[in-house]
């Protein structure tokens, strides 16, 4: 059933210990190649049956939401599935043209705040006041009890590294954190008992903990840092450093350890140093025992967060290092509640951990590979690992370009030396894939009924569009017996990971309340200018400030032309009056860069100077009605 | 069968000439809650069938290329139909996260080296070199003879009065231009024939010609601007002064004339005086008269454009004003190539123009009114038509929230008095219909499969995202005697408009060449260091320049550490060496706001400043490799 049992070669040989960068260019199965080799002829096709199910025909609505990574594109998206259909893009730490994320004051406040003061002094420095990238990979909605509680979705920044947290009654970012002493955070989950609680944050490259241009060339004194956020106050809780690096982690569902994969437990600074030993390792954090650290005073601060010392030379017994066959990668809690699932990367095996066993390893009763109960090869590549709620996991086989279906008491079983075959089926798709997620997997609620496929090449899936391709979101129909691949969803750069909840499960609200916190800022100007946002339409000057107050309602804004000097600042806010379902209105200021939404409801305001004399035109961007071209109005600039 | 029939009211009643604001507020039939009373109830369900000939199941390829307005989002993007996938984001007027569009050198000179001079010297002094958003209506791909002949797509941002060339080998951006003396271009169509040619520009708001402060406060003096540019330099051509606004144009498939329609000829600036009259008009550009008139020296001359006079007061006969009932919107060339269509937007009507009558219009042999050949009362709010080759029109009814097909002969019959009923059916959509287009209908070649209805408001059709919500872009099979409704399209702000074309008229280059133009900015360099982009991994230290030249090679950069000083100014060129198809590397620099896209075969690079002393990674996030998570390296930065 295996692409490697059909071959009859096992192609672990070629991806042997010694591996060098050399035999990888030399062979190609670990890069592309091994994806051009696999044809569309190798794609069982979708039955008419099976394309009906994700069919979701105007008037009817999808079943779940997926939020989906938006990778290095910045932003969080919001799919439908089963259509697969983006529902709506969510600005976190991209800019956004349309909704003016990056732009406006209030979302300026949101990109600034959480900025630690070393890089508010760096941006100053080249005139800057925030980032406008970011590389989200893990969108993790926060739980009660091990399930969806439905307030936020976090989510992380590898770029610049940063913490986001999406309000899921709005649907908007509400936080921004930079994540200080960790260097670019990568694999982020969330603590589930008995709520989220704590987001664990893997700060994935090692650099010196006082990274102040000290021990620059004593690269095997660098560290790398993990991180629990408060995720109620977005303040930091506390950070442990560790040896090696941090990959992938994952919380257990009883509030008490995190394990965190680590591909370079060599601690090397080359590709040829990462990869040089035929093992690396899992760490495990005790969570307690890092909190009892904490209120014992054993830590350092630096740069006014408080550090546990984790790493392998620790007497603190806050963390375990767990050996696991070179550089793995996905780090897999399952529903059940016992058991982590850890994915080889460059070992063909999946290694199984059971979490009540990590209770005896840090009272010393056991070593660390007795918290080991099941090591399974399920081909080549093992990346990621989700789960049906009925027993089975599926894991993507990245070289093999396939997901592998397995069940986890037979792989504990065969483990201990039955002789029974856990693997189920195994699954040809295409190219690459990354992440796994299927409905609820990560959560006591796995439901097992879709499961999506994260690929990172489409090569010949989809019509040409030049050199660069879109990423490939495959849906899999994993309720019966046999997983069936029946869509291909292209997708923009770069949907790292989702997590996929039914629909009933989320109630957004459909109209801006007056007192969202996220007009704090117009609403602190209008109380110093008594100004009343939802009625006034004003122009206060001050010195060489001058602030716009406006109201908007189709087809007009409040203010049909307001006079600025040259070189004023100006800030302009509009409040949209509008109180009907999707009515966003916008304003756009022509030639100035400037452009913003503003919701039903909503107030919006933007800062900014007043150039050269001459007439200026203001619109609604937001088609609001039968006259929205005629919604329109001036600036007009005066000589200084 | 229509929705006004069925009521026994005829709406128009409601939107009088004497229409007011107060009106609209008080009926809510102009406003959103016209949408609001249409029910799903209203929508006949597609059966299976026709769901069927919508599915492209995994393997199978979309038969036609629709490049989407990506709206205020500022992006391009490529569908496939029928499937209705986002095939690709083409970024042009935002900043793009993933890409580095707006943030490399390549990019940035492309997005500065066409603005303005005034514009330049704003942006400076607010520490900018461009603009990060774009309001992006109309995506139009070249044309030889009135067919599309697969060059470019040019677009138009109306925020900051750009427009943009897309060129379809390799789907990039290779050339942006701001319009000078213009305000917010808005409507942009191509010259057809003999080939693009003109790229015409509709300047939509009026404002002093020299809009340098003066008549500020006598904005009768304020004027429109018309412009061609040169599609093939990017250069502009000439521009035209005329009366009244300009809002969406289309040119003939002789290339003789152009015309476009204005919503306030009244020359008001609030939103009373715009609708005052019950009039407004159509001008008419002549090509060849414009040109006459530029080589005879009749224009003025203004921030080095060559301006002529084409106002109603003009002696020089270059445009006419076709006097249309009031507000008309949409402007559209039959693919019969005699007829253009205007949607009455405010009137209930379309009004057919013959091509063929405006040679006699110019040369006064006929009044404007006898260039009219066709006035068909449509339903409430036609905004825009398309046409499937078959000789029907199908134009999109904002209000009534439908799109209606009509026979554009009988339609001729009918206004010379024969007793027809052009109107052939009316299908209900959701809700607040903008453009309507099918595939190829903007050329010779309509083929009459599909059309799509870009519909700006959701609610209700998919699940709840919050206050801001989807656009809708509803797949309509218009092949029969009926149209069918077969598809929902939920879109991010704003598909305002969109052109399709069959597969087979393109076939872009999957892997650059390597003399692209768009590496012009590295090889400048790599010649000026002896530099040899494709081989050489070095870095150049030039006072307090440093140049890093490296090659990436999956799953390795060329230069795994290199040095610099706080303060340097560091310049990274990174070259692709990998020459395999969908094997794009990326280069991000952690904690710089800095991420960039390399594709295979190309050249990227960015320039930064170096900050504050310690250690900073780069990495790849294009995932490229088993090892992709080993793609990485340190920049060393230290103290100055």
């Amino acid at each position: 059933m295996s692409k490697q049992s059909k071959d009859g070669i096992n192609r672990r040989e070629v991806l042997g210990s010694g591996l060098t960068v050399a035999t990888i260019a030399g062979t190609g199965g670990l890069a592309t190649g091994g994806a051009g080799a696999l044809t569309l002829a190798g794609v069982r096709p979708a039955h008419a049956d099976e394309q009906s199910k994700i069919n979701v025909p105007p008037g009817k609505l999808d079943q779940y939401y997926g939020f989906w990574s938006g990778g290095h594109s910045g932003e969080l998206r919001i799919l439908g599935l089963p259509s697969m259909r983006e529902l709506m893009r969510i600005p976190v730490f991209n800019r956004c043209s349309a909704t003016g994320w990056g732009r406006t004051n209030e979302s300026l406040r949101i990109l600034t705040e959480g900025l630690t003061p070393k890089t508010k002094e760096y941006l100053a420095s080249i005139g800057m006041s925030t980032f406008h990238n970011g590389d989200l990979h893990h969108p993790r909605p926060s739980y009660a009890d091990g399930r969806y509680d439905g307030r936020y979705v976090f989510v992380n920044d590898k770029a610049n590294c940063r913490v986001g947290r999406v309000r899921l009654d709005v649907m908007k970012t509400d936080k921004i954190v930079e994540i200080p002493n960790a260097h670019a955070i990568h694999g982020l989950r969330l603590q589930r008992y008995p709520k989220t609680g704590y987001v664990f944050c893997n700060g994935e490259f090692r650099v010196p903990v006082h990274n102040d241009g000290r021990d620059l060339d004593d690269y095997k004194k660098w560290n790398s840092i993990f991180t629990a956020l408060d995720g109620d106050t977005m303040q930091i809780a506390w950070q442990v450093k560790v040896s090696g690096n941090l990959d992938n982690n994952d919380a257990d569902y009883k509030g008490k350890y995190v394990a965190s994969t680590c591909y370079d437990a060599e601690e090397g600074i080359t590709l040829a140093e990462m990869t040089a030993w035929d093992k690396d390792h899992v760490v495990v954090f005790n969570i307690k025992a890092i909190e009892q650290a904490i209120a014992d005073g054993n830590y350092e601060e630096v740069n006014g967060v408080k550090i546990v010392d984790g790493t392998k030379a620790s007497k603190l017994n806050v963390t375990r290092y767990i050996p696991i066959a070179t550089s793995p990668h996905g780090c897999q809690a399952a529903p059940d509640g016992k058991y982590l699932v850890i994915s080889g990367k460059l070992s063909p095996t999946v290694t199984i951990i059971e979490w009540d066993k990590l209770d005896e390893l840090f009272a010393g009763k056991i070593k660390e590979n007795d918290a080991i109960v099941g090591n399974l090869e399920v081909g080549l590549g093992p990346l990621h690992t989700t789960f049906d709620g009925r027993g089975n996991c599926y894991t993507a086989l990245f070289i093999d370009s396939q997901v592998v279906k397995w069940n986890l008491d037979e792989a504990l079983r065969a483990y201990k030396g039955e002789k029974v075959n856990p693997i189920k089926q195994k699954i040809d798709i295409h190219y690459q894939v990354g992440h796994v997620n299927s409905t609820l997997g990560e959560t006591k609620d796995a439901d097992g009924k879709w499961a999506v496929a994260l690929c990172k090449f489409s090569k010949d899936r989809f019509l040409n569009v030049g050199p660069l391709k879109p990423e490939n979101d495959q849906l899999i129909d994993i309720s019966g017996e046999e997983m069936k691949l029946v869509h291909d969803g292209p997708t923009f750069a770069e949907p790292h990971d989702a997590t996929i909840m039914p629909a009933s499960l989320l109630k957004p609200i459909e109209i801006w309340k007056r007192d969202d916190p996220m007009f704090a800022y117009p609403r602190e100007w209008a109380k110093k200018d008594g100004i009343t946002l939802e009625d006034d339409n004003k122009v206060i000057r001050d010195g060489n400030k001058v602030r716009v107050y406006m109201t908007s309602s189709a087809p007009a804004f409040g203010i049909e032309h307001f006079k600025v000097k040259e070189g004023n600042e100006v800030t302009v806010f509009v409040t949209n009056v509008d109180d009907i379902v999707d009515l966003t209105h916008g304003f756009t200021l022509v030639g100035y860069g400037i452009a913003m939404e503003i919701g039903p409801q909503a107030t919006s305001s933007v800062t900014f100077k007043a150039g050269k004399p001459g007439v200026v035109y203001y619109y609604c961007q937001w088609f609001c009605h039968a006259l929205h071209m005629e919604m329109q109005g001036q600036m007009l600039v005066e000589k200084a």
